[in-house]
């Protein structure tokens, strides 16, 4: 961390400031640059919160150097994590592709579409038993009989599930259920749900806050990691901006991003951030153009009658091109 | 709702939509004008969900008419609510004033900062015991013990004691010891929390996420009314937005749209937005001007040693000279 | 548009409204709802301003149906817009590569790197020359002198010229030496800048600003095609955000979300979005994958000493295997 | 300037970034940390290109220290710049109001409004004789009959004129007719309209882009006084970000922020961010209490008629009630 003094700051200030840093417990180390004094914090382990220096007399501004983050770092750890459900790695190279509809809504509904997410190529089913709404009175979910309808699809396809868990109350329930736990868009910062997570020793899909920074969503990775889990994989789900022609806007320069930080897979929901069918199919290509380590997305049988986000869902048929497409051109960024 | 078709679209596609609205159970009425059709859909309870009607041949657009929420609306009650805790009450007109520093950190702290922000005229105290940390490795609250320590300073100041809640198993052991139950930035749609918090008889300070837009705020405070719980006071307290010389925006211009689509009393934290104790100053001003229902503000003895946010902490002394101008200014506002 | 009243306002009030529709020369049709009434503006030629019926008594708002463009709109015009240059056409399913280094530095430097993007397959050269830079104090670029060095690259290469033209002053002699007119991105809403390409006989592309909307953008698009020139490309070169992992965030929806609403062809700059190398590689297949028209991509013989903007340039190896790489993902989508 | 390099980069890579940045002739200080290695840039003569540096091998970060502007800094010069045009002053800590329509639609119309804003206490007058407007379609201004009347305004009035320029080519004429130049939102970055108004003896609003970052705009007000032109007065008029109920987000905040990086004044135009007129008052007042050095507000005889942006603009009676609040208040805050 560097702490950055105003021009013409007092040598009391500045020495005021070096003690504020020791009395932390840190390294001051001060470098007199020329038209300014600077103080480098060294030797610290971990991060330093910033807020502490902020507002001492004679402190211009206090700059971050250190990462906060340890256990999801690619320093930590170099190489690339692997995460492996069913016949699915993620992080190794390799696209699988999750699919299925935003809600289960009956048990025939998920049977038929898990079949023709499979025999296109999926090789995970997604499918939502809890729904975060953001009205109380949406169609929030089937609950528990959603789960019995998912795992029957497992039974029946063979499968692995992706379902999200809102809280702490149900985890035990869907955990039991799922292969992989969702941990949604709202929850990103749900602290207390994210130590849950960790302790469980099921891989768990981490979607990005609707706002978060690569940072604060590394971090949330780290509560996880912190507790023990160490398959965590991130999802971009597209962030919040000015923008109105789409739900959210796809940030794709995130997954070069987080990889450059961070050891752990990045995979992408192209549907949630488009909103409108015609986007999904051109921002999926684009997600395996990107060297994403997968994609999810949604696909309905009968978008028309969608109990919740008909209009950005799949017809079956589309998605069996998509998966052409997605898997030739993967196959050239792969090289 | 209005179903904006294409230019040119056919009379079968119009027809097909006008099926599928009454087939979910609503009116259509199709309004052609110069260039294209639409067609409303009236007679809905509630709102309608656009994803329903975005994604059916020729729809162009789909603009949502009648808002989603009903018992926060100000056409479903005309007068403003009136929360009364202690001596303060909000929404009347008047300006009650929160303060106390981010976090409990020990008796003696807390009681120091309450009795001076009692003696500037602050209505409540407020002090964090669980914190919601971005990193698991800061400091995370001191727990149940700092309930307690907030117990004591409603024992020895008769201040009305403002904390927040993270979880829901916390839930219980948080709602006995404080008056007015705080739910932070990050469990905005925290729906399994909210819905706990629509269980209880304490006040609800409910606090904006950091990219919520107005209508998804009060959608979080029906998720609470619609449990039956109407005290619900709303808290603005900055946006993300690509700012970088303040944390966040304090998007003050919600103050007057929400009073206008809401009989809630709304309040504001400029603490948080700020980051910056400078900017504290000139923004809890600013609220005092707007006609705020009040505001919240962190208050330290001792800001070099906080525990956390140190550096948006105003000294005691400054809290003094922030609430005389703010008592002033509300005094001109008012009338 | 549909002006939407307030929830149980008075006849008078809506008898009001109805009026000052009529004496803007609108036709007005009320359109009673189970809640309330909305009023259609009907026949109108063009759009019409929000602004004139939002301030009206018992308006509770006021929400735009048609879209404000004409030319540019595909409503106007079905089919897609190709604009041929040298042996790139834009817009008609191909997918021409724009290259070279950000900035005009001397002659040997745009000739070298001319000679090897064209070799790697690029149809078009770029290079500023005049340069719009943030500072004062920054390298401004070198004028007319660069605009003789383009002129060489096309006389020894056979590539054509893009270059930015930044005010009228310069327009006549930017117009003479390229053959395409760059509009950047802090110009995208300079009026007079436009209207000027407007009449001038040269293709234009017109670089989105960095908080533009769809509609703005294609507005500004409007003032060239509204002064003779149908010849504009747009191009997406990433909107401000709250993100601090690239300079800007690529808003690749907005390439559907474009070619849904105009028959303007539209590419894409990975370059100036991402601000680092690694990204920009990515990025640029993704657009290949997306379906654009085309790319815009820095590549600089020597990043390490370049005047501006290094860190984002490609070396021309890298250059060349992204140009495979796109090439191949191209003729996947494209099928 | 600091340059992170890697986690255990190479001995090299630190040398040839050492080199690097010797090359480009500043010094290089390298500072080892526990972790990796920084290496400071020092005593450069103004601030340095972080691009520069970005793309070398090894290096993680570069993070900028020194601002790069330079005449508007309060290290480069303390005291506040006063600016004084008839009766009013700038950055002396009087509260100087501007109060106009938003275009000039005739002589009779802009001479009642002045006389009405006059006597409520308005001390400059405004109204836009060049308009720049999204739609080509939409009324432009009454260009050069315009500045007749508002000249008309000043002769009888008294009061000093303030409208905007749009281009180099009417730079003259408006100059010639205006006694402040407003350069407007959509120009702040047409560095050629702000080299020409640095060479004028007039003094400059600056409005903030729709985008910019404090440092972008006090970067472009360093193009107008590196022009010889010191009467630069900030405008805050509101920024792009996903809110919806406010035509811009006010950022409020950005006036400490202002103050302590510049001792240029800086006001607020609360009526452009607004865009509806319930929300121009409370946010006027919260501009009074805030410490900014003036407000301009848009004002119109007849709302309902106005030619463009009607409903933010105040009645004249409510303009009355606003300046005795925002005159109070301002006594109060002055203090």
């Amino acid at each position: 961390m560097l702490v950055v003094m105003e021009k013409g700051t007092s040598e009391e200030k500045i020495q005021a400031a070096i003690n504020a840093i020791k009395k932390r417990g840190y390294t001051a180390r001060p470098i007199p640059g020329g038209d300014r004094v600077s103080i480098g914090i060294l030797h610290n382990k971990g991060s330093v919160d910033a807020t502490h220096f902020l507002g001492l007399g004679g402190v211009k501004e206090v700059i971050p150097v250190t990462k906060p983050y340890k256990l999801v770092s690619r320093e930590f750890k170099q190489k690339n994590t692997h995460i492996k459900v069913g016949d699915a790695v993620f992080g190794n190279g390799s696209f699988p592709v999750i699919a299925g509809p935003c809600a289960v809504e009956s048990e025939t509904q998920v049977l038929s579409i898990a079949k023709s997410v499979k025999n296109a190529g999926a090789k995970l089913f997604r499918g939502g038993a809890f729904k975060p709404r953001t009205s109380p009175y949406s169609f929030q979910g089937l609950g528990k009989i959603g789960l019995v309808f998912l795992a029957k699809v497992r039974e029946e396809t063979g499968l692995p599930i992706v379902t999200e868990v809102m809280d702490v109350e149900n985890f035990n329930l869907v955990e039991e259920y799922t292969d992989i736990i969702q941990i949604g868009t709202r929850n990103m910062q749900n602290f207390s749900l994210l130590r849950c997570a960790g302790k469980s020793d099921r891989p768990v899909i981490l979607k990005r806050g609707m706002s978060a920074t690569l940072q604060e969503w590394l971090m949330a990775a780290e509560y996880i990691m912190e507790e023990g889990n160490n398959n965590v994989i991130l999802c971009e789900r597209g962030i919040r901006t000015f923008v109105r022609h789409s739900r959210n806007t796809l940030d794709l320069s995130v997954v070069a991003a987080a990889k450059k930080e961070s050891h752990l897979p990045i995979i992408i929901d192209p549907s949630h951030a488009a909103g409108v069918r015609d986007q999904v199919i051109s921002l999926a290509c684009a997600s395996a153009a990107l060297g994403a380590d997968g994609v999810m997305i949604e696909v309905h049988n009968n978008p028309e009658e969608a109990m919740s986000d008909g209009a950005q869902s799949l017809y079956p048929d589309q998605f069996v091109k998509v998966m052409e497409k997605m898997n030739a051109i993967h196959a050239i960024v792969r090289k």
